[in-house]
């Protein structure tokens, strides 16, 4: 696989190489300097939107003891990736694990002795190239699915999303590659379950509004929320987010809108600050009578719920009284208690509705 | 969505539901008689392969007040799938419950508090119709993915899975409905891990070697479950299983080939006895070399090891060495570990080689 990416990527490895060669050759002791990645190096960017890694950087030095053990790991990392972009290959992150898990000749010393200790190199080798995991040929795993009328050109097959019956299209998780050869699409419906996908699928409701739906199956994986950027960026299309009504489901709208934290480094390619919230929401459970399907608050609900209370991206005024609805009833609302209306509501009334009325949380 | 299937099981609900109002103008308690499910009601079937429910009966009464809840929510459950299967709708077992969750007028008593409540008596209604819960009209959660050189028809639409890129066909909850329209694949590989199907995608295995390529994404759902078996069965197409070399990888092979214990009452139905184990094994470690990239065998993994040799479906003498070979060594071995040959090893030679050479354990 090609990416546009891979000469400057391959070119940003290539000159730490060389600064680690030069800096041996002068007699300096060799080092590679990356942004911190923890949360007092996050922050929230008002304007943009964003959760962005700020300027704090550290130093990665071969001859400090405590760093050199991370230092081979990072200089063979890099360059497997290197090889991995001039092959036009890609590998999953545990397959680099397995390529690179051996015996350092001459010692009883194995490179790596876990994924854990590859896993967070990887971060920083995204962090000190300043590129996508997937830029670097490594996927993450996948997750996600998808629905509507778009015609996507992947690995050369013509793929009309709109005829893939109630199975779908499975998102990989390098979608960089993607062409969007046709769309007729007003809209991306992004859903938190992958069941109430299938409930609009059976519903027809992206045939009759016209929608794009992607099911996330949970929280969204690095795939899913690459093509809700690609498609909202691309193809100018409005993103609205469908979750439970509770603090896991806000969380899903927040990291596809604003990024997540330990991924902060991304944001600018994986979130789509535009997308706005549909609902579930505590008023719902008023407008549409739905005081006996909700489920009680459990003590880890309330804790999430103070959490999110906290977070800068949360601050807004209707999402504080949102939150703070959901604490004072104590309940939590899911997507699929709407069936409790009917199982055809959500599709003819609920969002067509919520949507017609231009009814967001932003 | 219309199965084959509709008229008879719309029957067998309508004769149970005549057989109560029988009952009531009779003067009899209210009553329907239903098999166990237990595992001391579980046996394994030597000769066809198959677990299966064996004939132990029980009643639910209705005037046995530890029955009467039960009794009115297997009522109502039964008639609601009545109604999904003359609407042609479908449902997932959550959008069930809410459907079905309502105070009971004149009471404070609601007809469910949870769908821990409603999800065992869809497995009632399961074994008292001899039906799969998708008969019903009912779905389960849906896992798993396809690629490879066969059209289905879904819905009405035609999809050559063959060109769905590197994205593949999300496996949806129900396939029943699925007609296999052109197939020139001469056999299904059944994969663990969604990473190992991305990995021969890349590599064109299936492309290459004329297969039909299922990643399950951990253990088999029902749906994924139930498309090998029509492949099998329909298309008689020939099913391998690659899963990780540990006790969990031969578990997911037993569920595909002999049915789980939970879901006996549906093995003749979703499980694939004449399905072959290819590896991960115990042997390949010495065969190809993998003793640095095998994982140490932990507490839980022995327990379950143990487990599996107390299962009367693996006491085939080449299963049970191979689980005692396991305990021996104190290793499990990933299928992902083959990455440490090179990326292309496992599609250019360990699998081809392990086929071609008849290398199973069955």
């Amino acid at each position: 696989m090609k990416f546009e990416s891979d000469p400057i990527v391959a070119e940003k490895i290539t000159k730490m190489g060389k600064k680690v060669v030069a800096d041996i050759f002068d007699g300096n002791a060799p080092a590679v300097s990356l942004p911190v990645r923890a949360s007092s190096n996050v922050h929230y960017d008002k304007d943009k939107g964003l959760l962005y890694l700020g300027n704090s950087m550290s130093e990665r030095n071969f001859l400090n003891f405590a760093h050199t053990r991370k230092f081979m790991q990072t200089m063979i990392i890099a360059s497997k990736c290197k090889e991995l972009i001039e092959k036009g290959k890609t590998a999953s992150i545990r397959e680099l694990y397995y390529e690179l898990k051996h015996n350092i000749p001459g010692t009883k010393e194995n490179t790596f002795e876990g994924q854990d200790e590859s896993d967070p190199l990887i971060e920083d080798l995204e962090t000190m190239t300043d590129s996508l995991r997937e830029e670097l040929h490594l996927k993450a795993d996948s997750s996600g699915i998808l629905f509507g009328q778009i015609v996507i050109e992947d690995t050369g097959d013509r793929i009309d999303c709109s005829k893939l019956g109630k199975s779908g299209l499975a998102i990989p998780s390098i979608v960089d590659d993607y062409k969007f050869l046709e769309c007729d699409a007003k809209y991306v419906l992004v859903v938190e379950t992958k069941a109430m996908v299938d409930r609009l699928v059976e519903e027809k409701y992206h045939i009759k509004n016209n929608a794009i739906l992607i099911g996330l199956g949970g929280q969204a994986a690095r795939g899913a929320r690459r093509l809700i950027k690609l498609l909202n960026e691309r193809l100018k299309l409005p993103v609205y987010v469908f979750t439970d009504g509770d603090p896991w489901g806000y969380y899903i709208y927040s990291v596809v809108k604003t990024g997540s934290m330990n991924l902060a480094h991304e944001s600018k390619r994986l979130a789509t600050p535009e997308c706005r919230f549909l609902g579930m929401t505590m008023k719902d459970i008023d407008t549409f009578s739905l005081q006996k399907v909700t489920e009680q608050l459990k003590d880890v609900d309330k804790k999430r719920v103070n959490q999110l209370l906290n977070y800068e991206w949360f601050q807004k005024l209707h999402w504080r009284k949102e939150l703070k609805s959901m604490l004072n009833k104590g309940a939590r609302i899911e997507q699929q208690a709407l069936a409790s209306k009917s199982l055809e509501f959500v599709a003819t009334e609920y969002l067509p509705g919520k949507i017609a009325r231009k009814e967001f949380l932003d």
